[in-house]
């Protein structure tokens, strides 16, 4: 097949968004061209396009945006033996240098020279073609959908935070913000064998939505002291949790989340405040509840593939909105629309 | 309450199984007295009975026989704090000393002076009434049953096994022989995280039941070559599986786990030949595929309350027959009958 | 051997300290009662002592000082079998319930039951005659001397934080704080395998001590800005440390730690900053620094032990004054004194 | 520097060991080209020499024999960037694809498409010029010899062993086989905090060489019933080992390690017997004292680097013979010469 034109939605600068024609990629011997299927927007793409920046990352180029993408290979490397034309992947956006410490050790997500989809000055995947490595791309079976490989990348970083806050059986676990993402740790921390979820937010309609999504538990704490709701999450689950996460960002969660685990639990801790953050640290040292942050996640999708291939999570519900590739920009606009409530919106790069 | 009068159904030697008087015991500061409820009957019960031994335990006096148990609380020690008269609880049958090395560590099911129901020289609790320490007892919520808090034994093995195992979200579990036994393990191992499950076995009609039960796979191997087998399950379960859990007992699938289990994986011995075994070492070892007994459990009884209050597991479906206390030895025997197609036979001390 | 007198070292309130009689404990079947030998006073002793209170502990009634301690039995309870009259023993200080889920864990320092002595309301062992569970008694070779029993406390922490750190051959560590605590840290994290250790401080002299204890780096931090020596750390270990040990408490030192930690590392916070505390907690979280407090120790002893028996560690240089029972006051007036430069102040409890 | 003249000592058929001219072999962007300098024989080349296979791998063609190596970068890849003409190194002996699930689980020495230095198909390094991966070279400083560098590679397994087996501060270590291998065992146990090491073997002159060398206790079990031994075991260290490493191969070790071994530990199986063998399983499952193989080493050179530079480990000890490269064949009948009493024999390729 011979691929000759190529797009791309390309972040100029703040809140300019555009498509441009880029080059067909030349592949090395790994690697494998991808016709772009679905790529949903995450909450990083929208700050870059936004405020130009996320976290200790700036825009100081233009840059392809997006990253949680799925594909068609079109067309192999000459030593890639495990893909061949028409199969459908998963893109695992991050490829690592494959030789320093970090990657040695497994620890590829800490790997300094990494290269990472849409996060400066590495391009993204929002566009018409794009190669990846090949050990970086997970052949879907037939009957999972290229928009639920896209949902694989948010699903990677809930599995990733289950396996740090080493959810097992019988965990109760603790959750904190019940935004999309929230709903994804939930569903990742149950069939890791949470026997009982309780999610905390300020907005009774996510509360109810977290509660429809199956949390045991919710608690609206907006206004609330942090010792009585502790107090109360111990009541309702009968126990204080082992494990808590914390995807709010906000300082009160931190608080909370120290006080309401179980002593020599876990915090693991997603929601990443800016600059300095406040926190009772005397508390978590003597209750020795260990606090554990995480970057991105490390051999999660072989995990994330199973659980979609055999149903034993279903993310196709977090779906909300379809959009076109010409479409993009009004994808982003309803992504951060709060009349669009939308949950998890997806750009079909081959429509 | 006045308890007065009490009965047990006591082992005396090979095939001497008699309903007896015994004393009430009496409550040391930190016991309860319990109306024993409903006893599921073991395989170990089954070898005392047959054969006056199993492993290395021999039945040198006659002993109160049964430790799968649930019962009522109906008088508390005057330190007894988290029970009280009325409570419903499920009894963890091994007391440990609390003060050894194994013990201080969190390993009491390594204590060697721990004394466990029906374990020569100590008794069993299938009698009317039975006193135990607080807190091994579990308190049941009104919801599950004293049948289900009797089967909470069995099922901690299988937690057990899990654990010690390791199986996570997305592991392939690889369970050798389908007995009852191996369907608490697969249900142990798909709420811990297994995405698959494949169980051998030689019997059709058992790997009938196993695939009815949720067995995503299953294999007939007798008279199969091991190598064949290995292979096969690689390719059903689409890579070979991280954790294996043998429970057949027999050299044949030691060989064949060891040779099926992914490199760096686990084999849980669960199935304890008798003597010495031939096992192709050389092969587990350059594999690096660890090999771990279970002697036991350990803090398991929480995990599974945890499961069956919140519905995660359901053990009732392997009760296939009910006995009276004065009908024990019909239980016995229909136990062992092959016509009787048993699962668990469960005893109602109560009746 | 009958023991008839006894009497104690009571601090009544703050800086009230005083030698009162008191009765000779009565014992219970697996206690055994000790003459008491050698007991250290350690930094939270001159807290309870000048302050009246040490993190959220606060002295409410007179209480016996002194948790450091060694001893040699005088009369045994009816059910020790490990110890006999005549053994000389070092004193783990806390005795949990041995029943409670943490206990039954094997993380029984975090049992919410725990008596530990000197610690409101429990009292501690600077007295003539003292009573202790058996299995919390650690029986001294003949050449290991009481006083260095009496130290195995403070090395019981160290080793509890190089185990929670994970320190192991070929770590590079990082302990900032040079006082007495952090030789400490020095000496076990060797031993556990640290190829390297860099101490740093903001007084020259400690430092000066430290590099003579074998510090292989030292760094004053004084006025320094942390990001810069955070650099120098590397530079001069030729490498990030993969651990680092934070025992000065000061805030300038855990941003110091979170900056100066390898990605994927872990600060054990042993210092405990008093309410809440300012953290570059983004930094930590992308880094994936493990934040892991210590609560004491948790079955230390018996390496500790094994340590002082087979010579690996020394603590006798650490020893800097002896003073004899009446002299107390004295010796906790030694202890907080400039001129003197003390660092470990040994009571004899026999003398 | 122009490197024009290349020859390698290659393995032709089963003692057939002769020197060949071969060619210089070309880069890649991340490999350097070294001038060989010291490599030690091992074991496993005088398989290949004497029988022509070793575990699963036969000598199918002619093979360059040696894989404990050391060199001097004479140039370097367009990509390198950590090395530089005139670096000296130790070569670790394996490349892995890196893009395997292994590889990228840090477990790089399972990887299936590993090339290993004299493993048929691949050759090794004696020879004059030989090309390496950049990142599996490590830099020696100064005072580090390019002997100490070639023993990095026997140090690493040793290392692995220790890692594998947990051995920590205050671990009791046994070790069965005093040969060369269990000296390193020995070396690496302690350093990695072992309190006590007790060694095995049937050869008192092995025995007395491992007292040398800081064995703590010694036992000749030559003729001895395993059960009395395991007890003799237990007396001398005043405890059960928590680990025993396996390096005699022998059957008897097995049994008596498995015996020897404290409930809940861990047996390291390095000596590798050949076919099935007969392992007391039922034993070492209800001990659980676990099972654990080793197959090379993985992430073990920066380790044994730290204890090289740092002189916490002194391998030059195990140096007993020196040969140049074009006395190869004399330095192999050295090995295997009784008279010899050889430990370790260096070949310099460079002289």
């Amino acid at each position: 097949m011979a691929v000759e034109h190529n797009e791309a939605v390309v972040l100029r600068a703040i809140k300019d968004l555009v498509i441009e024609p880029i080059p067909v990629p030349d592949l090395k011997d790994n690697e494998v061209l991808l016709q772009m299927g679905s790529v949903g927007i995450c909450g990083s793409d929208i700050m870059y396009w936004q405020r130009g920046g996320n976290s200790r990352f700036r825009l100081e180029a233009p840059m392809i945006i997006g990253h949680e993408g799925s594909g068609t290979v079109v067309k192999v490397g000459s030593k890639v033996k495990t893909l061949k034309i028409g199969d459908r992947v998963a893109i695992e956006p991050g490829t690592p240098c494959r030789r320093c410490h970090q990657c040695k050790q497994g620890a590829y997500n800490l790997c300094p020279d990494i290269t990472f989809c849409a996060t400066p000055p590495d391009h993204g995947n929002i566009c018409r073609y794009y190669k990846h490595a090949e050990d970086f791309c997970f052949k879907l079976p037939d009957h999972v959908t290229l928009d639920e490989g896209a949902l694989m990348e948010p699903l990677s970083v809930a599995i990733y935070a289950c396996r740090r806050g080493e959810v097992t059986l019988g965990s109760k676990l603790l959750i904190c913000g019940a935004g999309p993402v929230g709903m994804l740790y939930m569903m990742a921390g149950k069939v890791a064998g949470a026997s009982q979820v309780l999610i905390t937010d300020i907005d009774d309609n996510r509360l109810e939505m977290a509660k429809s999504c199956g949390a045991n538990h919710t608690i609206n704490v907006n206004g609330r002291d942090k010792l009585e709701v502790a107090s109360e999450i111990e009541a309702l689950m009968g126990g204080q949790p082992e494990v808590t996460i914390e995807c709010s960002s906000v300082d009160y969660s931190y608080d909370l989340a120290i006080n309401a685990t179980r002593q020599g639990g876990c915090l693991v801790a997603v929601g990443r405040p800016s600059g300095r953050t406040l926190l009772p640290l005397d508390v978590a040292l003597r209750k020795q509840v260990d606090i554990k942050g995480i970057f991105r996640y490390v051999n999660c999708y072989p995990a994330a593939l199973e659980m979609l291939s055999t149903g034993k999570i279903n993310v196709k519900s977090l779906i909300t909105h379809h959009f076109t590739f010409n479409e993009t920009l009004r994808a982003f606009e309803t992504a951060i629309s709060r009349d669009a409530k939308a949950v998890k919106v997806i750009i079909h790069c081959d429509q």
